[in-house]
C-alpha cells in the first residue's frame, strides 16, 4: 500500500554540546519517507530550491522513495538551524528559520498520487494539508496528521477541519493540551478524539508515547539510550514506523496501533543515534527486529493471575476492607 | 517479613489550583507505612511533636502499623507547605518547611526492630540513615534507600556510604544525574549500580519509572489519570508498593523487581487521587488487583515472532541492506 507524504524537505544545521553539522539533509518529509521506505512504498510531495543537491535526491531514490513529487523552485531550499542542550539533549532552541522556497509551497499531486491509499500530512500549514486532502480522488484508507503549536495558535479553524478528517493524529504533550484547551492529558486526548480521529498519539520524546484509540490507552516508553547524537527528526521517524506498520500489515485495530507505536519508537530511537538521517541509512532488518524485541524485554512483566501472592493470606490487614 | 521504615511523620499544608488542605497527615514514613501495610507487617521509626494528634497514631495503628517507634518530643511536629501548579500538577513550589522536632531527630531502634529483615531508609539525612544501619543487629535481607538533591549536594560522602550498603536505590531523574555527575540517564544508573545497589529505580513522576537491575532495564509508565488531586507522597507510596511486593513474595530477581515496580506504580497512582493518605485508606484488595491488571492492559503488545509481516516480503527495499 503506497503512502503519500506531504511535508518539508530541508537543510538543517544542528549544534549539540559535543558536535555540530551544517546543511545536512532534513525536513519532515525526508525523515518520514526514508524511515517508512523499509516498510511500504512511499511517494513524497515537497518543494526544494535550485540549491538542492542531486545526490540527496538520488539518496532518497536509492531507498525506493518516489521523488517525482519533489517540486524544484527558483530560490534556496528551506533551512532550519537549532541547538540542543541539557541532559540527553531533550531541550532545544531554534537559532534560525529560513522558509525560502517553502514560503510559496503549493502541493501538486499527480494522478497516481491522488489515488494513494495512505496519506501522511506532516507538520505544515493546515490550509496546505486541506489542499492536499481536497486533491485526493477519494478519501484515503488512512489519513494521519501531525501539527504544532504555531498552527494551533494561528490557524485553529483550518486545523479543526483537517483534524476532523484525520484517522490518526500525532501531537506532543503540550500541543495536545493547548489544542484541547485542557490541562489533563487523558481528558485532552479524549476531547480531541471526539473531534474525529479514531487514534490520538501523544509523543513525549524521551518519555515515550501514549496511544488513545477506541476506549483503550497504550503507553510505550522511549528506548533508553546511553548516547543521543541528534534528536532532529525523531517525531517524523516515529510516524514513519507507526504508519509503516499499518501500511505493511493493514492492521488498524487498537492492537495493531500498539505494535505500530512500538515500531515507531524503534525507528525514532535509531533516528536520534546519528546526525540527520545517517543512522536510518545503515539499519538492517535485523537491527530493527532486534530492537522491537528489546522493547518487549524493556516493558514485559508477569501479569497478575488468580492466586498470586501479592497479598499475604496470613495477614489480616484491615477489618474495614 | 517485617519492614522497618525510618523517615518523617509530618503535617502538610497543600495547595492545588482548585483546592487546599491544611495540616493534614504527611511525611515519608507515614505514606510508606500506610501504603505497605497492605502487603507486609511494618514498623515505623520517626519523631513527632507534642501537638501530634492521638487520632493519627490510632489511624496508623488501625492499618496494622507498629507505631511503638514513634518518638514523641517536646515541640511541634515537622511541617511542610507546598503548592502544586501546571498541567496535571506536575510542578511544585515549597512554601514553607519547619523542621521543628525533626531537627533533633535521633532514631532509636528497639531490640525487635534491630532484627528486621527489610529496611527502608526514607529520604532523611544520610548520617541518620547510617546511624540506623549501624543499629541493625545484622545486615537486613533488603536495604532500600531514598534520597534527594539536598543530601547529594550537602552530604555526598555520607550518602556514598549509605548507597554502598543499599540493595535498592530510589532517585528521581535529576537526582540520579546529579548524583552520578552524568547527564545520560542510562549511564548514570549504571554508574550508581557500580557503587553498590543491585537495583536502581529512577522515579519519573507522571512519566513512570525505570528499573535497572543486573544487566536489564525495565520501563513502566505512570497510570494515566483523568484527575490528579494531590501528588504529595506519591514517591514514598511507590516505594511502599515496590518493597511491599518484595516483602510479600521474597522475590528479589529482576523479574520480581518488575512486578514490584508495577505494584509501586499502582499504589503511587492511587496516592495522588486524594489529599494526604485519604485514598490509600479506602482501597480494597480488588481496587489494587484491578489496577495491577490495568497496567498489563496499558503496556501489553504482541511480541515480534518469526514470520511477522513488519517487512513486506514483496518489496526489495534496499540493495545494500
Amino acid at each position: 500500500m503506497t503512502v503519500l507524504v506531504v511535508g518539508s524537505v530541508a537543510y538543517d544545521s544542528v549544534t549539540t554540546p559535543t558536535d555540530s553539522r551544517e546543511d545536512s539533509l532534513g525536513g519532515s518529509a525526508t525523515y518520514f519517507s526514508i524511515g517508512i521506505s523499509r516498510f511500504a512504498p512511499v511517494s513524497v510531495i515537497a518543494v526544494i530550491g535550485d540549491d538542492f543537491q542531486e545526490r540527496h535526491i538520488e539518496l532518497m531514490r536509492s531507498r525506493g522513495v518516489d521523488v517525482s513529487g519533489l517540486q524544484r523552485q527558483k530560490g534556496e531550499t528551506f533551512r532550519w538551524a537549532g541547538e540542543y542542550y541539557s541532559a540527553d539533549l531533550n531541550a532545544r532552541t531554534t537559532l534560525d528559520t529560513q522558509l525560502n522556497v517553502f514560503a510559496e509551497f503549493s502541493p501538486k499531486l499527480s494522478a497516481e498520487q491522488r489515488g494513494s491509499p495512505y496519506l501522511f500530512l506532516a507538520n505544515i500549514d493546515p490550509e496546505l494539508q486541506l489542499d492536499v486532502l481536497d486533491q485526493m480522488e477519494r478519501r484515503p484508507d488512512l489519513v494521519a496528521l501531525d501539527s504544532m503549536n504555531f498552527w494551533i495558535d494561528g490557524k485553529r479553524k483550518a486545523l479543526n477541519r483537517v483534524v476532523s478528517e484525520a484517522d490518526v493524529l500525532f501531537m506532543d504533550e503540550g500541543e495536545a493540551r493547548d489544542y484541547a484547551q485542557e490541562g489533563n492529558l487523558v481528558t485532552a486526548a479524549r476531547r480531541i478524539m471526539s473531534m474525529g480521529p479514531s487514534a490520538v498519539v501523544i509523543k513525549r520524546g524521551e518519555h515515550g508515547v501514549l496511544v488513545f484509540s477506541a476506549n483503550t490507552m497504550f503507553s510505550a516508553p522511549a528506548f533508553p539510550l546511553d548516547h543521543v547524537v541528534d534528536p532532529t527528526g525523531a517525531g517524523d521517524t516515529f510516524a514513519a514506523g507507526f504508519i509503516g506498520y499499518v501500511a505493511a500489515t493493514g492492521d488498524k485495530t487498537p492492537e495493531g496501533y500498539r505494535r505500530a507505536a512500538i515500531l515507531g519508537s524503534v525507528m525514532g530511537s535509531f533516528c536520534v543515534q546519528g546526525f540527520s538521517v545517517d543512522k536510518l541509512l545503515t539499519l538492517t532488518k535485523r537491527d530493527i527486529e532486534d530492537r522491537f524485541r528489546a522493547f518487549t524485554d524493556l516493558t514485559a512483566f508477569a501479569p497478575l493471575r488468580d492466586g498470586d501472592s501479592i497479598f499475604p493470606s496470613s495477614r489480616p490487614l484491615c477489618t474495614s476492607c
